[in-house]
């Protein structure tokens, strides 16, 4: 028989009330048959506040025994930017080599977009999750004075690059417009950019059926607002990836329908998903958050985890809610979290 | 009798058609006792192709006894890219210290912008031009084999950030609603990030009248299509700065009106003015470019200059062409140019 052990990271802020919708619709939508074994993880804010502990090695250690990660939000604004951010969610990213962020943007019929002209927009951006300046190489000479010299350093090499771009082929390649953009700054940043560029020529070869596209990422932003219909899978760097998947949750609806995957796609380590938006401390215990973008992420979970069906039947509830939505009351997170649960029972 | 020196690089493209037209209408908005001397530099892709040569010695020292410099595009797809963006733009930006790269964003009354519900759009951005991740630092190793590395090192000093941020206050302070946002990623990138917050909070001790703020970029570019009416003067890093500004033309009616200015605050060394967009070689020489980016960039010229009186009656000569321009058949770039040269002299 069939199981699912899923590891699993409320975090801060919203991130407890929109796990739990996740996890909701995940049990109504998995098979009978399908034992769904949870264990959550205590990870955040308040255990740092509580203990010092950001990510300590034993439960790093107990994580990698898991099929997958579910993760709700990091980050508080009580805790120094960066703590929690590059030792906890980015740890995770680069221990478990989730070398393939995933990030589907994709504009619903009813839903609301700040665009006139409502543009069809269905696109993916596979960003590329263990290089570039999120290595947090670098540092601060002569800290806090006026001689103060710090530095951030991108590192890149032909292997990240390579099995990044040739992950973004394969997505291309299984799509209807079978289409690749490349975003980089090759024309400033020359030396990761020749490589990015020259690498993606070359792979490419091996894909004749797809068309590929380059784009500066400063082009590729004003695009994404004036004809986000051209693009169909995007492959990018770390940073450039950030930056572009919350412009393109913006002109889809919002982050709070924008969902992702920080995939490894070679299964030696869990893959973790989780909703691009943050922790929203501001609204968070009031039943106000919008667990779309969780249980969108649970969708690409039980896509990577196998289940196809499942994960379809995820985002037809998705679809079917959203056009409800348009005009009617506001619901609570937790109305939303059963709406869905229903409609993928049925 | 007064009188303005200045150089004038028309570069690629549609470099030259839009250049003509900021010319044209510099001449008719100055009053009659300033002398207004031009000279040429044939500098850009042509030059590159004919003599290999992209900036010679000689000609950046000509270039520093001018009052200012007045470009057009610069790049070519049949030159490398970098080559002449690093060798050309770049390298005069650095030399002549342009640390304050100043991108004004408004949408005027009748310009289409892609936004629906038309939000209220006027503010600036103030990106520092010569640090960050544009220094041309970092390089490859074992270049062009399966174990290549490439680095793309961003330089960052108390030095330079505190004098851009500095500019930005004073700018805030000039304007009706005072009010200053930093953006940067100071969650992952933090030694960088953490200065700029450092420093930001700093300087801001002295501005007691400022309002003050602070966003991630990747935050900052959903305010950009969700609540751009939130902003009013923007302080960022050079390659931050260099997306936001992109994103804001979209926004604004196109990069076919974003203007700005490459300034060097002390008058050191002659500060340039550039239209934001590139050399469009696919529309170049066929009268179809619009000078009106050019033409607000010789606005910020005069200002720079001194000439308040005059750079006003620019920009209001530009308002008032685009309210008319809504729905009239198309017109020429010369047809622009003439249009607003008329109303200055008016
Ligand atoms: C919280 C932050 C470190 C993170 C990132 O920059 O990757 C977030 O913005 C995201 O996009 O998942
Ligand atoms: C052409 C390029 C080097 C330049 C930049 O990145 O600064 C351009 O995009 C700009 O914004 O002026």
């Amino acid at each position: 028989s069939r199981s699912i052990n899923l590891a699993v990271i409320p975090g801060d802020g919203i991130g407890q009330e929109v796990v739990s919708q996740g996890l909701k619709v995940l049990r109504a939508v998995l098979p009978q048959d399908v034992k769904l074994e949870t264990r959550e993880y205590d990870l955040g804010a308040r255990r740092w506040h509580r203990t010092g502990e950001i990510l300590p090695d034993a439960e790093l250690e107990s994580l990698k025994g898991h099929d997958a990660i579910l993760l709700g939000a990091i980050g508080d604004p009580s805790v120094p930017p960066g703590v929690l951010e590059r030792g906890l969610l980015l740890k995770l990213r680069f221990a478990f080599d989730h070398y393939v962020n995933l990030r589907p943007s994709k504009l619903f019929p009813q839903t609301a977009t700040p665009l006139a002209g409502r543009p069809d927009i269905d696109f993916v951006v596979v960003r590329e999750g263990t290089e570039g300046p999120y290595t947090g190489n670098g540092g601060s000479l002569r800290t806090g004075t006026p001689a103060e010299v710090a530095t951030e350093v991108s590192v890149n090499t032909a292997y990240g690059v390579e099995r990044v771009v040739r992950d973004a082929y394969e997505r291309a390649k299984a799509r209807p417009r079978k289409k690749l953009t490349l975003v980089h700054k090759n024309n400033v940043l020359v030396h990761a950019g020749h490589m990015w560029k020259k690498i993606f020529d070359k792979v490419g070869e091996e894909y004749p059926e797809v068309t590929t596209d380059y784009l500066h990422v400063d082009a590729a932003t004003i695009f994404f607002v004036t004809q986000p219909e051209r693009f169909d899978v995007i492959v990018t760097d770390n940073l450039f990836g950030d930056i572009l998947t919350d412009l393109a949750a913006a002109v889809t609806g919002g982050i709070g329908l924008a969902a992702s995957g920080n995939i490894n796609p070679t299964g030696a380590f869990p893959s973790m998903f989780e909703p691009v938006h943050g922790s929203a401390p501001d609204i968070a215990g009031q039943g106000k958050a919008d667990p779309t973008a969780t249980v969108l992420s649970v969708a690409l979970l039980l896509r990577h985890l196998g289940y196809e069906t499942e994960a379809a039947r995820v985002e037809e509830a998705v679809a079917a809610d959203l056009t409800e939505r348009a005009g009617a009351a506001a619901r609570t997170t937790d109305e939303i979290g059963d709406a869905l649960a229903v409609r993928v029972a049925n």
